[in-house]
């Protein structure tokens, strides 16, 4: 699984579990909503700079979206 | 702790404890050495293509590069 596939799979589950859409996180990220929207499609290699203001919205740990065991087991 | 820093003194860790030299290192992931030692300053806001490389280099999940708890313990 490429790894902008496994950030864009946990990056949709976080958002999903938090319960906000992609409008919500967007916004509160300070990102635009189609930017975020091809980050979920797995369209751009993330850097580090937005992992670090999406973590900080979601108020997870960055490694989260880099977790290949809940990306795998979320994408069967 | 900056997620520079977070990814920085994780890289030198792993590098380390892989007992592998920059230029080691730099070689097997086909990167220059003069970047490999500006991510361990934690200059770059590295992007998953990097850390994707890194990885598989070094032969680690890529998410033990953004481990908060590692990087503060072994910064202290």
């Amino acid at each position: 699984m490429d790894l902008r596939e496994v950030f864009a799979t946990n990056l949709r589950r976080i958002r999903n579990a938090k319960g906000l859409s992609q409008d919500d996180l967007a916004y509160e990220a300070g990102i635009s909503r189609s930017y975020l929207s091809q980050l979920e499609k797995g369209v751009f290699y993330a850097s580090l700079k937005i992992i670090e203001k999406l973590a900080a919205t979601l108020e997870v740990e960055p490694a989260e979206f880099l977790n290949t065991h809940k990306a795998s087991r979320k994408a069967r």
